[in-house]
């Protein structure tokens, strides 16, 4: 018996970031091969090392090559944090904001995330299918393979059900592997404005065990914050979601620090989400429990508010990961490479690091052990860039460098 | 005799943006029309109305009918104030000053300009046009139609006007409508470390005139800053400049306010760039010179350095634009929209403002009074995009939104 032979191999790569950490050497993170090359079978990843080595690896009459001409590869990149399942358009109340107008005005003439609810609900499955897709086409194009997507503007049992199945049906049809999370907890739908702990209990009693039973989400998450859920509502609903076998998130520290690395500690959370605001307590407990932290900096940019300080939750130990956040109110973009020139010129981060965020640390937070890197078994998720060397993905910003990319083993963009 | 045909139109826009400033209604100073369409002849804007009038326009079986699909047409957009004409990648430097080396360290070891000058004096004729029209692909997949290049990395007579010659050759093969300056005091080159007025002589005595006698540059601009030339040098070379009958435009206030804003009007300059510091002078007498103010988001996000403050300089009356500023140290970027929406949440402007400031204000910043606005008599350099309202150009961020670049009348993009 002979070793697999490849059905894909991607060669002439100047560098490839396998992700898996090297005990030594430059940029030591980001696992880097010279003159790289990547061998796949059946939509995993078989070898990966020096181009001149490759020969060793069987190829068979029909195995696709790819010439990465000179550029880089990387694994695919991961959005951990999206909400990318929505109708509408809010920049009315952006331009609003731009003007100085408070978000709280907004909310109370029918704007901000409530508006997006209604929309929402009022579309059609049809259309919120292809307004997702377009979304996922748009993060393709920029080297995306892997994104979480959100529910939370459905507020209600079969609203938020709806939209899961949206995100998985869009997922289905299209090359982006989408990860899904139920937010039901995201604002308290207007029809129990005066009556949160039904709205809790929904939540927990039929959202959660139903998202779960039909197997439409895989973690639940929950805004922690004052405008949304308490400290002690995020607890009951996050013990609920474990309970029933999803894995847990939250938003947290985004305006006020209200405990939310302290919970998603205790609770054994994948990720606490924004973290402008985080204590040191917060921070240690994520850091000694494994929580990855996930950072936002579009929203920053957006709200014109704070950027998280990456560096100093860096610098304490925590694993931090980067998110476009893509969202109709706060960051509406599905530029990830965007975020990490954003957070290296305005969070303190390095360019491996931000690099590790939107790939390595991004597939642990959303509890993913088969991507984020490439090494043998992983899925060959790949990006080729057409850039001479991996820091030019975030030196030369806002325009897109992918040149081919590769979802379970098959070119998927451009199509 | 009857009214000449139109041999393209463009219809079915939810709203042409003409920026001819009306005298009322919402969003004045964009001159929008509703649910409109435009007319061009032999690569002139014939008409701009609303579609339901299009019909009193004279067509021909040849016309060419382009369907906005309710998207937004704008005037194709304009980037003032580049520096794309150059070989070499400064990604190390990126990387160095990230991690807090200073500039003038980096410059000490070689690094900086001058190790841009040394790579693109090294090399070819052929290599820097095919740069420099990758760059300028990059524009316009982003819906830019006008660009203007400087030289600024021969530091010589013979490689200043090779760099222009290149500028212009890379246009000339190109849809982008190629602007020209001559920066021939952008660094004193090593070769004159020691002779510092020898080289402003050079640039005075030989590099103008033979710019201007070969048509070479249309503009000449100057480093006004404390590492570059000297207000008295800035002075001089742009009234050599001005007496050879080029546009005149400098590089002022990027770190320390040197009086740039005064000797701008002062020479009756088209605009004075960069203007992070001016004083409350050098603004007044921009003012009533009419200069404008182009500003250039990309360099402080990537300097991680001060924004400069528009709400100031248009509070005062002065007339602003935007540029990328695209050049391989300080701002490697070729998206003019991203430089939109990072003036609006960094630096105060509002959303129209920033599409006045890359379209209308850009053009009079390049002296171009055919461009920057859909009229009758303008060139037909229109950009349809994919977005149901023009607020999205800058709300929905860091993705391409051009569905259809028009230029000179003709479909340019996507090719």
């Amino acid at each position: 018996m002979t070793d697999p032979a490849a059905d894909l191999v991607v060669t002439n790569a100047s560098q490839v970031l396998t992700m898996v950490p090297a005990s030594a050497g430059e940029h030591p993170g980001l696992g880097i091969v010279l003159e790289g090359a990547v061998a796949a079978r059946a939509g995993r990843v078989l070898w990966v090392g020096p181009a001149s080595n490759a020969g060793s690896v069987p190829a068979l009459d029909s195995t696709v090559w790819i010439d990465a001409r000179g550029g880089v590869v990387t694994p695919g990149l991961i959005d951990p944090h999206t909400h990318a399942v929505f109708a509408g358009s809010r920049h009315e109340e952006y331009e609003a904001r731009l003007a100085g107008r408070p978000y709280l005005e907004i909310l109370a003439a029918g704007g901000g995330i409530l508006s997006t609810v209604r929309a929402t609900r009022a579309a059609s499955d049809r259309e919120l299918v292809e307004l997702t897709r377009a979304r996922l086409d748009r993060m393709l194009a920029l080297g995306v393979t892997t994104a979480e997507l959100k529910s939370g503007y459905g507020l209600g049992v079969e609203a938020e059900l709806r939209l899961l199945r949206i995100a998985r049906e869009a997922g289905a049809a299209h090359p982006i592997r989408v990860v899904t999370t139920l937010l039901g907890a995201h604002a308290l739908p207007d029809e129990h404005r005066h009556d949160r702990a039904g709205y809790v209990r929904l939540v927990i009693d039929e959202m959660i065990p139903e998202a779960a039973r039909q197997g439409l989400a895989d973690a639940c998450d929950v805004y922690l914050e004052r405008a949304a859920f308490s400290l002690d509502e995020a607890r009951a609903i996050l013990l609920a979601a474990r309970k029933a076998g999803l894995g847990t998130k939250l938003h947290a520290g985004q305006f006020n620090d209200l405990g939310g690395g302290e919970l998603a500690a205790e609770l054994g959370a994948l990720s606490a989400d924004h973290l402008e605001e985080l204590g040191d307590e917060g921070l240690r407990a994520m850091v000694a429990a494994g929580v990855v932290g996930v950072l936002l900096p579009g929203a920053a940019l957006s709200l014109r508010g704070r950027f998280p300080d990456a560096r100093r939750l860096l610098d304490a130990g925590l694993r931090v990961a980067l998110a476009t956040d893509c969202n109709p109110g706060t960051s509406h973009t599905e530029n990830l490479p965007l975020m990490a020139t954003l957070a290296v010129s305005q969070m303190g981060m390095t360019i491996d690091e931000a690099l590790v965020g939107v790939t390595a640390s991004a597939a642990r937070a959303l509890g993913l052990d088969d991507a984020g890197a490439i090494a043998p078994g992983h899925r060959a998720d790949l990006t080729v860039w057409d850039v001479p060397d991996f820091r030019c993905l975030v030196y030369h910003f806002g325009v897109p460098h992918a040149a081919r990319v590769i979802a379970g083993g098959r070119v998927v963009w451009p199509s």
